[in-house]
């Protein structure tokens, strides 16, 4: 039976039965085989989100599919297909649109958020979102897919080269990705972490990681650069703390990338910005091409990512997945299984 | 007689003998002609940078000279040549030195700050230095060059394009600069500053300009920009509102260029940065190229000089300089004769 789990408002899940909705033409209804919860997800059930988003919401977009009916006009896909979508519904006529920035439209849909997501066992979507999965690549892994796109987008616009010193502060899902991939392109990785599970879990994924309260961050990278410091953080913390000691990090005409949502504005040390030429480059979601590349990276086996997913779970398991989250204890990647 | 401009620690200037030194090895001794005051040279005048420089200081490093006598070795220049020189003197052994960034030397002697400078008749310094300045360029407009250097550098690293919509929050020297070389790369540019006459200078240069205090800026640029933002601001303020303000006037990708000494670590937008995919850049002085670009440019007669310096005055008047840049008052940029 179809099955859904509705955001009602602050902390509050109901599990409650699915719709089918038909396809009309340009769209595709798929049915779900895996959604991971992430933080954006936990933050709208906090209720941090509730002047944008309306209830009750079904949430989910980091999700793999098979293809179940496709509506007039589609043929990039037929039905029984392995699919991902990339949940953006841009504008097309504002002015990050007209400059080529759909991914950041000002007025953008993200698919899950703003419209219905992939916390159901059906979803319909325009056909245009989707990306085909090869057959060696699982739905499982599929659904690291939109997460990975993340780290893919983050990596490309860093510019991250082979032999590069790269510091990434914050061993969460996010960070870890783009961890494994900057040290898939040949950097030098260091994972920055204050949770000690999330650091061994680091470990496990064969990255050099430290914990900033029991190591001193600036003097190690300092010590492995030859006192020239990191080409690159990656700024994934969102904390005061990640933005005053990405500065001191970062070797001349180093860049600072923002990857984390800054809930409150931090002191910056503009400064140093100055006496260093430092750069700054803020990276939001993905462009088709990075969806195509976390595609290619997941097939080719090359990244750990069993390790990332420490549980799979029923959909009927959303809340507690969220407990899970908020307490800060032994879970990286959870996926709902539907 | 040789005189020379001594700053001997808070607010005290001595004026007497200057010295005059003979050219080493590779070294220049010049006879100086002109002299600007820049706002470092305010900001040691007021005991901030006191921990720095060895009193007595001769500060001086915004000027023009004719060559007086060479040292051994010396080629490029013979006596009666015009220069200026580029007083950075780099230690060549550093990690931003073998990183092609000796601008930025970690253990940078700035001429004029670390070591005796230009308020002074004669001035001996090292011959890689240099610049030659054409015969149809004053000496003057000679003094020009270093600031001129500084925005032909911070407009280069922008990499400002003809079509651009650029920003200038500050017109003090500098600011003006960056307008005026932006500007004449075909860029569309504003200046926002609070001081009325500055404002009033701005226009006389032919640069649009407003006061924030009674013009909504970001408003203004939206209007002019059809929602779209800015390509590139230039944070040349050093300012908590400049610092506020880039953030809301930048385009999605939209460069913010971080000019100005920030003396306090400032509020900033992170989310901001992160939401539109914005970008930062730091700069600091200039490569030998910018001043190459800078004396062509002067040179070329396409920018309107003499409209900036609104004092020429002899060197006993460092001190009533300095008095007259402290009040905010009716002065841009001071030239001392010597």
């Amino acid at each position: 039976m179809a099955q859904a789990a509705y955001y009602e408002g602050n902390h509050v899940i109901r599990q409650g039965r699915g719709k089918m909705i038909e396809p009309g033409p340009g769209q595709v209804q798929l049915r779900v085989s895996h959604c991971g919860i992430c933080g954006t997800d936990l933050h709208i059930y906090h209720g941090a989100m509730d002047a944008r988003v309306k209830m009750p919401l079904v949430m989910g977009h980091e999700m793999s599919a098979t293809v179940q009916r496709i509506g007039d006009g589609v043929s990039d896909v037929m039905p029984g297909d392995k699919v991902v979508v990339m949940p953006l519904a841009p504008c097309d006529d504002c002015p990050a649109c007209h400059a080529g920035h759909s991914h950041i439209c000002h007025n953008l849909n993200f698919l899950g958020i703003d419209t219905p997501g992939a916390f159901q066992s059906y979803w319909t979507v325009p056909a245009y979102t989707l990306h085909k999965l090869p057959n060696q690549l699982s739905l499982k892994h599929g659904a690291l897919i939109e997460p990975l796109a993340v780290a893919a987008h983050d990596v490309r616009l860093a510019g991250v080269k082979a032999g590069d010193q790269v510091v990434v502060l914050g061993g969460g899902p996010i960070g870890m990705l783009v961890a494994l991939v900057a040290k898939h392109y040949g950097a030098e990785v260091l994972v920055s972490e204050i949770n000690p599970f999330r650091v061994e879990i680091a470990r496990n994924l064969g990255l050099a990681a430290i914990n900033p309260t029991d190591t001193d961050l600036t003097k190690l990278v300092m010590e492995e650069t030859d006192s020239a410091g990191a080409d690159i953080v990656f700024e994934v913390s969102g904390s005061q703390a990640g933005a005053a000691v990405m500065t001191e990090l970062l070797r001349t005409r180093g860049l600072a990338v923002v990857v984390a949502i800054f809930g409150q504005k931090p002191e910056l040390d503009l400064f140093r910005f100055f006496w260093r030429e430092l750069r700054l480059q803020g990276v939001r979601v993905y462009e088709s091409q990075d969806f195509t590349a976390a595609i290619e990276l997941a097939a080719s086996g090359a990244l750990p990512l069993d390790d990332l997913i420490t549980d799979i779970r029923p959909l009927s398991a959303l809340k507690s997945g969220f407990e899970d989250m908020e307490t800060g204890g032994r879970v990286m990647k959870i996926l709902l299984e539907l």
